[in-house]
């Protein structure tokens, strides 16, 4: 299982990932998810990965070689991508070219052919955007409306998605709201773990605001948890208890 | 789809359940999922349903109507089940009869039988209980450690009760925690919705302490909605931002 975010607000763009693979709970190891192409001051680009690794690790590859325009001749790759739209395109075809290659097999074997990613970032000259790409290759575009998107193991972590995000709020506090959801979704979900790759970038930065890892017992997410703990548990005490009569 | 909720915890047992009903977004009624069976003084029992409405309720008048004991010919129901543990089978028992009764045909249409039941109450002279039975008529039991059980839309409202119900809660705290976890849900999934219906049983009371059905727009329940939303904000708020540098 897995369990990324991506927020994208006023102050520019948070992308979030989880590191836990299973192949049953008896084989958990830990992979990146959370991939970072750029070109300082000319572009960057995260994506994040869900579903089946061997599919999702092909993606990513293909990639990186480049998806050949059958008229030019040309490699297409993230970093000579015209636009985030373009882009996203590219994502969206390496998905299918993988699902050409493996899809019949995968099937045979009872696997499915199951994938989502996040892309997110910005071009020099034109806007951050974010994006989720589906298994088809098809995408939708975040908006100001819903400032996040996320993959995997969605439920847990999104009602304070719900309450606290809005495309107004700090970047760092976007960042925090993000770790409380991912804190959520991990602590209901053994499939997604620790540790977790962060990005932050600000708009026409064009380079990382910050590209961390937070590792299992960091002090400040050890410390955002149990204050989260704390502060639910404050907040339900704080409201008063039904006052439903008795009515038999 | 459907929210159903049953919390057993030192003080007594919450059971809830929204009313939503839905085949297709574009076809919503209102039907009730929680079923009171009692015998004021000797026994006090409840059913909250998840799944397929045409199943459960078959399942439910099942019951009803009485499973015939094949030696005996007796009419077997939960008002004459000798225990709580017998009458959780009675409930399996129920599940397989409509299967064998409806499985060929609703395959047939491809439609999944696809059920479940949370069961609480208590038979004079013995504990407490409760417990969630599956489509396959099996079932498991409430325990100390988790003093909860969920069906239908589970994922939503888990993390706020895994964070806030412990078995030495209050019962109305424990109600109140469980009107929490149906309004993250709520808010999440369309497919659950007002009224809510609620049943709260003291131990050995043999009797409803509360039987009760949330309106929509009643004031205690959207007090608790506005309330929470704002020590939600607060309590984000009161952690202290990342303090993660720029690591490029």
């Amino acid at each position: 299982m897995t369990y990324c975010c991506g927020i994208l607000v006023r102050d520019g763009l948070v992308m979030m990932a989880d590191t836990r693979t299973n192949a049953g709970l008896d084989n958990i190891s830990t992979f990146r998810k959370l991939h970072i192409f750029k070109d300082p001051g000319e572009r960057i680009m995260a994506i994040a990965t869900a579903g089946n690794l061997a599919i999702t690790q092909s993606v990513i590859s293909t990639l990186n070689e480049g998806l050949e325009d059958p008229e030019t001749g040309e490699r297409e790759t993230l970093m000579n991508a015209p636009t985030m739209f373009q882009a996203a395109q590219r994502i969206g075809r390496a998905i299918r070219e993988v699902h050409k290659l493996e899809g019949n097999a995968l099937r045979a074997e009872d696997i499915s052919f199951d994938v989502s990613f996040l892309f997110g970032g910005q071009i020099k000259g034109a806007r951050m955007r974010l994006f989720m790409i589906y298994t088809a290759g098809n995408f939708i575009e975040c908006t100001t409306d819903t400032p996040y998107l996320q993959i995997g193991e969605h439920k847990y972590g999104k009602p304070v998605l719900d309450r606290a995000i809005s495309y107004d709020v700090d970047l760092y506090d976007a960042l925090k709201v993000g770790l409380v959801s991912m804190d959520s979704t991990m602590r209901s979900n053994l499939g997604v773990g620790m540790p977790i790759d962060i990005l932050l970038v600000r708009p026409d930065a064009l380079d990382a605001e910050l590209d961390y890892r937070i590792e299992a017992g960091e002090p400040y997410f050890h410390d955002l948890r149990s204050r989260w703990s704390a502060a639910l548990r404050a907040a339900h005490q704080s409201i008063p208890r039904p006052p439903y009569g008795n009515v038999k």
